[in-house]
Protein backbone atom coordinates (compact mmCIF):
# COMPACT_ATOMS: atom_id res chain seq x y z
CA UNK A 1 0.00 0.00 0.00
CA UNK A 2 2.86 2.09 0.62
CA UNK A 3 4.29 2.08 -2.89
CA UNK A 4 0.75 2.92 -4.62
CA UNK A 5 0.57 5.98 -2.37
CA UNK A 6 4.12 7.08 -3.18
CA UNK A 7 3.54 6.91 -6.66
CA UNK A 8 0.11 8.80 -6.46
CA UNK A 9 1.65 11.16 -4.47
CA UNK A 10 3.74 11.64 -6.92
CA UNK A 11 2.36 12.14 -9.75
CA UNK A 12 -0.61 14.66 -7.89
CA UNK A 13 2.32 16.82 -7.26
CA UNK A 14 3.74 16.79 -10.89
CA UNK A 15 0.33 17.51 -12.05
CA UNK A 16 -0.42 20.20 -9.91
CA UNK A 17 2.90 21.90 -10.15
CA UNK A 18 2.94 21.89 -14.02
CA UNK A 19 -1.08 22.41 -14.50
CA UNK A 20 0.43 26.15 -14.92
CA UNK A 21 2.67 25.83 -17.79
CA UNK A 22 0.00 25.28 -20.74
CA UNK A 23 -1.88 29.13 -19.36
CA UNK A 24 1.63 30.37 -19.64
CA UNK A 25 2.06 28.96 -23.20
CA UNK A 26 -1.35 29.91 -24.67
CA UNK A 27 -0.52 33.44 -22.99
CA UNK A 28 2.39 33.91 -24.80
CA UNK A 29 1.24 32.60 -28.17
CA UNK A 30 -1.95 34.68 -27.99
CA UNK A 31 -0.95 37.54 -26.20
CA UNK A 32 -4.46 37.63 -24.55
CA UNK A 33 -5.13 37.52 -20.76
CA UNK A 34 -8.20 39.46 -20.14
CA UNK A 35 -10.65 36.50 -19.04
CA UNK A 36 -7.95 35.25 -16.32
CA UNK A 37 -8.71 36.29 -12.79
CA UNK A 38 -5.78 38.53 -11.60
CA UNK A 39 -7.66 37.79 -8.38
CA UNK A 40 -6.66 34.07 -9.17
CA UNK A 41 -3.22 34.28 -9.66
CA UNK A 42 -2.42 36.27 -6.09
CA UNK A 43 -3.90 33.50 -4.27
CA UNK A 44 -2.42 30.87 -5.55
CA UNK A 45 0.89 32.51 -5.57
CA UNK A 46 0.22 33.55 -1.64
CA UNK A 47 -0.91 30.19 -1.32
CA UNK A 48 2.34 28.65 -3.41
CA UNK A 49 4.55 30.91 -0.62
CA UNK A 50 2.90 29.18 2.08
CA UNK A 51 3.73 25.78 1.03
CA UNK A 52 7.43 27.21 0.52
CA UNK A 53 7.26 28.50 4.25
CA UNK A 54 5.91 24.73 5.26
CA UNK A 55 8.55 22.79 3.23
CA UNK A 56 11.08 24.71 4.58
CA UNK A 57 9.66 24.45 8.50
CA UNK A 58 8.99 20.56 7.70
CA UNK A 59 12.15 20.37 5.84
CA UNK A 60 10.63 18.87 3.20
CA UNK A 61 12.48 19.10 0.00
CA UNK A 62 9.74 18.03 -2.85
CA UNK A 63 7.47 20.20 -1.29
CA UNK A 64 9.89 23.13 -1.70
CA UNK A 65 10.99 22.02 -5.16
CA UNK A 66 7.69 21.43 -6.68
CA UNK A 67 6.33 24.78 -5.37
CA UNK A 68 9.58 27.06 -6.27
CA UNK A 69 8.62 25.92 -9.62
CA UNK A 70 4.52 26.72 -9.85
CA UNK A 71 5.88 29.97 -7.93
CA UNK A 72 8.09 30.77 -10.94
CA UNK A 73 5.37 29.75 -13.69
CA UNK A 74 2.58 31.63 -11.47
CA UNK A 75 5.12 34.67 -11.83
CA UNK A 76 5.67 34.60 -15.34
CA UNK A 77 1.89 34.14 -15.92
CA UNK A 78 1.29 37.65 -14.07
CA UNK A 79 4.24 39.51 -15.81
CA UNK A 80 2.90 38.33 -19.22
CA UNK A 81 -0.71 39.10 -18.06
CA UNK A 82 0.00 42.51 -17.29
CA UNK A 83 2.64 42.87 -20.52
CA UNK A 84 -0.99 41.50 -22.65
CA UNK A 85 -3.42 43.47 -20.70
CA UNK A 86 -5.87 45.31 -22.75
CA UNK A 87 -5.42 48.88 -21.75
CA UNK B 1 7.86 24.99 15.24
CA UNK B 2 5.02 22.50 14.95
CA UNK B 3 2.42 24.94 15.93
CA UNK B 4 3.46 26.96 13.42
CA UNK B 5 4.43 24.63 10.50
CA UNK B 6 0.24 23.45 11.24
CA UNK B 7 -1.16 26.42 10.67
CA UNK B 8 1.12 27.75 7.99
CA UNK B 9 0.43 24.05 6.17
CA UNK B 10 -3.48 25.08 6.74
CA UNK B 11 -2.85 28.71 5.26
CA UNK B 12 -1.52 26.64 2.25
CA UNK B 13 -4.07 24.54 1.95
CA UNK B 14 -6.86 26.88 1.85
CA UNK B 15 -5.13 29.57 -0.21
CA UNK B 16 -4.25 27.26 -2.53
CA UNK B 17 -7.94 24.97 -2.32
CA UNK B 18 -10.03 29.02 -2.81
CA UNK B 19 -7.55 30.14 -5.56
CA UNK B 20 -9.76 29.17 -8.42
CA UNK B 21 -12.86 30.13 -7.09
CA UNK B 22 -12.46 34.20 -8.55
CA UNK B 23 -11.70 32.68 -11.95
CA UNK B 24 -15.08 30.51 -11.53
CA UNK B 25 -17.19 33.67 -10.56
CA UNK B 26 -15.18 36.09 -13.34
CA UNK B 27 -16.37 33.82 -15.89
CA UNK B 28 -20.01 33.70 -14.67
CA UNK B 29 -19.75 37.23 -14.97
CA UNK B 30 -18.16 37.97 -18.02
CA UNK B 31 -19.41 35.06 -19.81
CA UNK B 32 -16.15 34.47 -21.51
CA UNK B 33 -13.67 31.81 -21.40
CA UNK B 34 -11.44 32.25 -24.53
CA UNK B 35 -8.34 33.09 -23.02
CA UNK B 36 -8.13 30.29 -20.43
CA UNK B 37 -6.45 27.32 -21.03
CA UNK B 38 -8.17 23.70 -21.47
CA UNK B 39 -5.29 22.32 -20.61
CA UNK B 40 -4.30 23.80 -17.56
CA UNK B 41 -7.95 22.51 -16.36
CA UNK B 42 -7.31 19.08 -17.62
CA UNK B 43 -3.93 18.79 -16.27
CA UNK B 44 -5.30 20.27 -12.55
CA UNK B 45 -7.95 18.03 -12.90
CA UNK B 46 -5.46 14.84 -12.94
CA UNK B 47 -3.68 15.98 -10.28
CA UNK B 48 -6.51 17.20 -7.76
CA UNK B 49 -8.09 13.47 -8.60
CA UNK B 50 -4.20 12.15 -7.79
CA UNK B 51 -4.45 14.11 -4.40
CA UNK B 52 -7.87 12.78 -3.77
CA UNK B 53 -6.51 9.42 -4.38
CA UNK B 54 -3.57 9.90 -2.11
CA UNK B 55 -5.70 10.75 0.57
CA UNK B 56 -7.94 8.29 0.98
CA UNK B 57 -4.81 5.43 0.44
CA UNK B 58 -3.37 7.89 3.42
CA UNK B 59 -6.65 8.37 5.08
CA UNK B 60 -5.72 12.07 5.17
CA UNK B 61 -9.17 13.61 5.08
CA UNK B 62 -8.14 17.44 5.30
CA UNK B 63 -6.68 15.94 1.68
CA UNK B 64 -9.47 14.72 0.57
CA UNK B 65 -11.67 17.68 1.32
CA UNK B 66 -9.64 20.03 0.45
CA UNK B 67 -9.11 19.30 -3.15
CA UNK B 68 -12.84 17.32 -3.63
CA UNK B 69 -13.69 21.42 -2.83
CA UNK B 70 -10.82 22.20 -5.58
CA UNK B 71 -12.68 19.23 -8.14
CA UNK B 72 -15.65 20.83 -7.93
CA UNK B 73 -14.48 24.42 -8.78
CA UNK B 74 -12.64 22.87 -11.44
CA UNK B 75 -15.40 21.01 -12.84
CA UNK B 76 -17.87 24.00 -12.76
CA UNK B 77 -14.80 26.39 -14.52
CA UNK B 78 -14.83 23.86 -17.39
CA UNK B 79 -18.67 23.67 -17.72
CA UNK B 80 -18.89 26.97 -17.71
CA UNK B 81 -15.77 27.70 -20.05
CA UNK B 82 -17.24 25.29 -22.36
CA UNK B 83 -20.60 26.69 -22.11
CA UNK B 84 -19.39 30.13 -22.89
CA UNK B 85 -16.45 29.25 -25.62
CA UNK B 86 -16.43 31.42 -28.34
CA UNK B 87 -18.08 29.40 -31.42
Amino acid sequence: MKDISLYVGIGAGIFTAVSLLPQLVKIIKTKKSEDISFFMLFILLAGVACWIWYGFLKQDYPIIVKNLFSLLVNMLIIVFSLLYKKK
